[in-house]
């Protein structure tokens, strides 16, 4: 069966107070994004990997893989407005099998939890990465005020989040809503339930400076 | 107004796989609970410290102490069965103003946090630290499924817990549940709503040797 993974890097890095979109930060002197395409090539190499980022730092990513040497083979889709329309237009350029989205700041992924996604998304047709919380939780109410709620019903989302290609073009062939905040979400909101697999706490989605931080931390105790 | 911190520490190690208490082990060549024991001293030497710790570890605490020329005064509690019979014993040692709880291995607290705390619990009774979920976030069903909630209503807790110490006392003269995962819980439970106050993603509990990793470099970074 074929594979697909969609790498999702629409970052404008603003979050990061840097300029530099965040996917193209260095984490050990290569830029983040690199990192991830590298994990999803040593997981399985008959991986199919195709990128998503905004128009305007296409011509920049192509300037990195020259001088950072990455050879990588993957396909370059121009991302949309929102994480949401950018998979919707890399799915154009997906045919059949199945197909992992990840987010392109999540350079740890494992090979393992690569491997179990793909695998029981063959068997389950919507499998989602997701961990445990270790702090207690606390919902707002509309009344301004908050409630503890039981962290032991409650699972954080990474990525990948992977799919039969069938059922996640059906899944994004609808319009962006605001709630779509993952693939899984669009997903249900076509009707199908996901099942969920066991991630990992070094998974971590580098979104702020002290994330990157900690990553430099993880890079070299890896 | 008086102030007091009571910093629990009752971790037996057991998650971090190693034979050490988590409290104890190395952050810069520092004991985690030395390290926590300084954020409060430097943010107000005001503050009167207390600890609690299991009963069997005290003696190697007080040894640590020397070990490590740690001079800032505090008083030591022996813990109870869980972390609500901890602060239980250690409330006994309060009499009157304000009392933050906090967690032996959060070391990373920030001055302002604490600073904040104790002053809007001066005015509302009851506050504690949190911050935003920066993950989607799952809720498992009753039927073995799993459903997307808004992550936006939540809040990750952490700790300091700040509260006047009548009404914590209060709260606490109570009987043990399941339910009381924090100390918010149990104030809530006694009828008294908590506010909450903008926390910071450094301030991380150790509970994991990942976690270890990333305190040692987020260390690094001060």
């Amino acid at each position: 069966m074929k594979k697909y993974a969609i790498i999702v890097a629409g970052g404008t890095g603003k979050r990061m107070g840097e300029s530099l979109p965040k996917q193209f930060l260095k984490l050990g002197g290569t830029p983040i994004l690199i990192h991830t395409l590298q994990a999803f090539n040593i997981a399985d190499p008959e991986i199919e990997l195709i990128i998503t980022l905004p128009k305007e730092e296409i011509q920049f990513w192509d300037e990195l893989n020259v001088w950072h040497q990455n050879y990588i083979t993957h396909k370059v889709v121009a991302g949309g407005e929102t994480r949401f329309h950018s998979v919707k237009n890399a799915l154009e350029h997906v045919d059949e099998g199945l197909v992992a989205i990840h987010d392109g700041v999540r350079p740890f992924v494992s090979p393992d939890i690569i491997y179990e996604s793909f695998k029981l998304a063959s068997e389950k047709q919507a499998v989602i990465t997701a961990v445990k919380m270790k702090d207690s939780v606390r919902q707002l109410t509309e009344d301004g005020k908050s409630k503890n709620i039981d962290r032991s019903t409650l699972r954080m989302v990474q990525t990948p989040q992977t799919f039969t290609v069938d059922l996640l073009k059906s899944a994004y062939n609808t319009e962006f809503k605001n709630h779509f905040t993952d693939d899984a979400s669009v997903v249900e909101a076509y009707g199908k339930d996901v099942s969920l697999i066991e991630g990992d706490y070094r998974n971590i989605k580098i979104t702020t400076p002290e994330d990157l931080v900690i990553a430099e931390a993880l890079l070299a105790n890896k």
